[in-house]
């Protein structure tokens, strides 16, 4: 998972700061590494570190530069690949000129795409799958930069959405499924790519349009020119990720054209709907990703919506490790539910999803704790049954809670009173796109690959 | 404004990383630095740093030490005197022993104070209201610890909330005016005092009660013992400070027997009834700390609520200070109101203050860019018209809008189409404590002194 | 041990990057913290860090400053009290306005003035020597600041060179015995006071005198006074410390008149007389501090003089603390021999003294693995069988090699084929002060105390 | 210029900490940026890092790790790609496996094996040198890993000290003019390459000889195998750099079977026969690097040597910019002239070369503000007339003192009463090697080029 940015002035005015904002606003999809690269006198420069994008990157120092082509990255990644060399964007010089990619992604068929490079001479510095793209476009230098990532973005599989710096432009691609969210999005005459809508607002541009499944769009002096990877017509089954609306996105964001706020309020409409929790004195989310979901189903059940379980603001800036000596004191240090709202109470708990199950445990234990007579828990999503093929970090398979336990089991291991999900069919409705556009693989089990066979 | 928290294990158990948490969940009452000062080897061992607890101390490292007796402080220190030695706890040896000293609070008569004391020889290392406290126990030295520190409070007029660190005790007390705020935990032996209850909560302590006005609270190996600065017949006159319920606790904290979260919700009740909002498609809070009361005002108005305004979750931990270049993207940055909730509708935002009333005038300019019909801002507090004496930073008396404007004016200013405030009788009844308990000195200006006269 | 500078610019010029520069040269006298005080707007600012000069302090923040009086310190802390408190200057301010301390030396009566200060009310915040005077000074607040630091300073038994702030002057003092050095010079208008000549040097001031035995110079807008902790015929007794002779002070700097090169190469010189070695090949200096007598010794003795063990120059700078897997590798980080001109030859090595022998043994050891037929060993001092009582930093009697063990033994122990010291006589010739003016105390035993009984 | 350092142990002994402690004792051949790169589980790990090793690298960290065959560089960046993508050594994957290199030397044909390697898909993300090496071998992937290198190495043209590191052994090489020097050392079953000997003795390694030029040793398993670059019999033509005796080796090392130290002070005696100074009282050789010249120039010239000039032995730690207020003071805050030595007397000053000349200009005068009577500079080198092709970085031509200014000039320019240089020959003979064997371009002129055409 990762957040991508890119800016292009066609009247020349620096760009940095702008791009050092919109991975501010995009700092939710990735905060273990983040990076900036720009063109200067003719080649890349960049600023990559580890951490939150301020530990990472100077900004002071960055104002002082000055380039009107540039591109950003802020990414999640495991800990084990959590090296300086891994951080994004990846850049190089070959023999036509410059050039740095920040991806947002999984290519399924890196391993053999690797072993294709390696044995024509490719050299990898990085475990990165964009570092696969240099190379293939760097292997078909006889081909104008554009050409050779065309030629390239064709032999890919898998999930991407892309930011190219190039010389004298900057390209913007998206996978023919449309896995991968991408905006285009334009403020007096600077022309801007994102992940999310919330990171054209921070910079108060206007949000033009989604790159289209399969669209490369090239900026450059003489405007913006439309390319595709594959022809439109083909384009037709598409594979927005489910996910980006029930969990990734910010609430602020529009993804192919819904908001996403209105998406997860509906899903808790119909949650409440499909699985109502009569009598109860409260709704609540589990902050902060249940919490519009619990605002949707509070309003369909006419029940009263409360913040009753406070997020401690500073999680996350300090990643508190508890030694064994408090260890049992687990996620209270992060969540804290007030007494004076659940004593004595029924009590409907949203959350977006379910994984693993050991933070809902928590977080029920802690409700009664406070006195609730009731605790109903209600997750505004399927259950999440398989692993993500195209780039979210859900985990094993044998380790996710709804494929390890039947409904019962896992309710009373969390130990509410009752526990219910949203159906398919609901959170595609909610969605508000056509069943076939949706990527639901994490919820059905149904995989692109598996389909196109 | 300060947090303070403090344990002292009778079953000698290490209370270090406890003390570290508790600081955590107070972090909200300063960010600005932070302190852990214990007892090894019979004398004071400190840790302090500027910046956010985790950057002011090394979790790790003190997780190594071990001590059954410790407190510690969070602070907002002015700019002007962020200086090292300036961090609190403020610690020393003196003729009998050991001792540390964590406050919040302001000492109004500070001036004579040190001047008494330079005149018998004390050298002031700090600018802190607390060294002032040590220097007049050290003048007393002939008394016994504790017996100094009461002769030492009788002499001190203002506000305060201590933790005193001593060889082989834990000393909590509370100005007689109970200004600031200071409770009582306990968990299996080991004693917690704390600034709010949250702090509490976050080591699993149980709520014993608030230090009372005028006590002082011995916690030793013979357990808890009460002695009084003032008798308490002679507290009667207390003053707990409003705004701690406006604006500065967390919700989840209960204050002298009143919970945060329901007095809040229930100014926004009062306020939707004094001033409401017919026709409002929605009510939205300032985020974070108009929320609650929002939420009382969409309940009392049957109004849908809605998490309407994004706040950026990673603000404050990067203290992005934008340069001339983006200047005029202000306070986008941190916040960004959804545009799909607010397109051609008509919205109450609820505040819970406004103090120059540049934030309020910005939103409201973004909430109409995405297209909002009515715009009506509701403050969950009376105006703010008069400095506090008492260690609430607000401004000088000509920055604050309603001390410069008429109401009309405020709103002409901010654009909205309405604006209103919360009664101070309104205030109290929502706080729940009977009016002449609790101060509302920066509304009304009445002072404590003026009143004493 | 410690290093103090001050400047005072009867100009109005800034003079905080000077006190920096004069530190600078003063680095060798104390590598574990370091510190800078001026007066700002009538009181005391300062910058003080652990480790290095340039870790402790920021010299481009400090240039930024502006400050015509202001004084430093670098000091060898003890491991132990390697707090941020206790690095100088210490400052305060007090009835009598601000001040702040910088000191070199040790008081031996510290615990009874503390004794008796506590009594009186004071706390000590740190554990240095320095915060004993401020509250002497202090707690006679009816006197002017210049009398209360001469009535303290008569209270004071042992060592001390003070560079000491006050607001509109500076202040330099030294003890009646004149054990530590301090010097005053002048340029330009401004005056300087300081530990070595060297650092007058480096400011390119000239070198007026040394402040006498028992003197307190006060510098201000009206010039430069000369007051009396003890009246001069009372300082005929000088105990000028032999230490700084022979180890302590740089080669470049002038002591009481002395040059501490031409001393260091007499030493050597007699050395080679009292103690040859016939027939070496060569006479090599144990890098740093040996060097300059082993030139004196080869000059006299008409041996080659060689630059045969060779000093990693980034010692220090790095601290390198080998873990256990190369621990035998130990003295060869820091020091190596040159094969080629030890094989088969008699080398002479000069070292300045000899506290525990490790370092020796591990010489010769290294030397003699070069192929050396014979390795004599010269030390150009006499031997270390006193602990000092006036601040230099060496080992308890009972690990003092020359303590444990004969010469003989000793000689064994290194591995040398001959080993001899210096005289006390000629040590005393060598430097060229009257007997009775150097206290020689760590070599002979006879203490000021002792004497004056 | 780089330090190059690496270790492979047969007997499967971790070698890191020996790497780290060998880049230490050749810290003095680059101090801008260090790495370690070491074999782990099948991939290659690194630590790279800005400044002098210990805060390039974390000492502690890398003692946590385990391998048994690691490389490790230290370097000379200049300023404007001081980037940490430059910082050696570099590594990568692929076809044949991981690999990692460290290069001291300079590619001549660079910029056409760059164009080369593009031309056939290279990706180029760094601007080291080494790159360039990685990409000849990827581009051979069918061939055995040590082929390629052999392949690359024989299409490179100017100089080289090479240490590779496979997966399964250790390959050092050395250009076929050996240039660069490197040697092999062993101790217990571990082996060992350096740039220089000095890092062997720091590791307790034995040096068994100097890698020949041309020659490519094996290390690994099955023992130490020997390849050639080019055969033995062409490589007769040698040109080991003559400045690594003057100025850049330690003179504790033994390069190409010559003690540096004995080289520097033959060229000292030379120059005193040359260029003798009748009369003088004292010859001092500028710290550090003339210091052992002045040794031999004082012993032929039958002259005392002292160490009068001192070299502040923190400078470099440091790295003091002074300000505009105190630039004047300049050279003083590194070297001070010791006034007792210098004061009517007539001085003989030994320095090892004149680039610029400024310092010697800064020198002259401090010695002359000493009160010198004469002072005359001997310069233990010829003139620097040519810019070096091989990897130091001498000035550009028009920078060079001694293009710029005749030598009386130079002599007045540098307020000497005499100024001569050591002559060509007399540098060879000092060197002790073939005339036809040192490369003494910048001396001469003569480069390898023009020569082979």
């Amino acid at each position: 998972m990762s957040g991508i940015f890119g800016a292009y002035s066609a009247v020349k005015k620096t760009v940095l700061e702008e791009v050092y904002l919109g991975l501010y606003a995009l700092q939710h999809r990735g905060q273990e590494s983040a990076g900036i690269s720009w063109i200067q006198d003719g080649s890349v420069a960049s600023k990559r570190g580890l951490g939150l994008l301020h530990n990472a990157i100077d900004q002071k120092r960055l104002a002082d530069g000055e380039a009107y082509n540039a591109i950003g990255h802020v990414r999640y990644v495991p800990l084990e690949s959590s090296r300086l060399q891994n951080v994004l964007p990846i850049s190089a010089n070959y023999a036509r000129g410059p050039i740095a990619i920040a991806h947002d992604g999984l290519i399924t068929n890196l391993a053999e795409l690797t072993r294709q490079l390696e044995q024509r001479g490719a050299i990898f510095q990085s475990s990165t799958n964009s570092e696969a793209i240099l190379h293939m476009m760097a292997q078909k230098s006889h081909m104008q930069p554009i050409d050779a990532l065309v030629d390239a973005l064709r032999r890919i599989e898998g999930s991407y959405a892309l930011a190219v710096l190039l010389e004298n432009s900057l390209v913007a691609a998206r996978d023919p499924y449309g896995f991968k969210p991408l905006v285009l999005g334009e403020r007096e005459g600077t022309y801007y790519v994102a992940s999310e809508s919330c990171a054209l607002d921070i910079v108060g541009a206007t949000l033009l349009r989604d790159v289209e499944p399969g669209e490369i769009v090239v900026v450059n002096g003489k405007g913006v020119k439309s390319l595709r990877v594959r022809p439109e017509e083909k384009c037709r089954r598409l594979m927005h990720c489910s996910f980006e609306y029930v969990y990734t996105a910010r609430p602020d964001s529009i993804i192919d054209g819904r908001s996403v706020y209105e998406a997860r309020k509906e899903m808790g409409r119909r949650l409440a709907r499909k699985s109502p929790c009569p009598g109860a004195d409260l709704v609540a989310g589990m902050p902060d990703s249940g919490t519009i979901a619990a605002i949707g189903y509070a309003q369909a059940s006419k029940t009263p919506f409360e913040m009753a379980v406070v997020r401690n603001r500073y999680v996350g800036r300090t990643f508190i490790q508890p030694t064994q000596k408090v260890r049992e004191l687990g996620v209270k240090i992060k969540l804290n539910p007030i007494e004076a709202l659940f004593k004595g109470k029924k009590a409907a708990i949203v959350d977006d999803s379910i994984v693993r199950g050991t933070t809902a445990e928590r977080i029920v234990s802690m409700i009664r704790s406070c006195g609730a007579e009731e605790v109903h828990l209600r997750i505004a999503s399927p259950p999440v049954l398989h692993p993500c093929r195209y780039g979210i970090d859900t985990r094993k398979e044998n380790t996710l809670a709804a494929v390890r336990m039947t409904l019962d089991e896992l309710c009373r291991k969390v130990g509410a009173d009752s526990l219910d999900y949203l159906s398919e069919e609901d959170l595609t409705a909610a969605v508000g796109l056509p069943e076939e556009k949706l990527c639901t693989a994490c919820f059905s089990g149904k995989y692109l690959e598996d389909e196109e066979k």
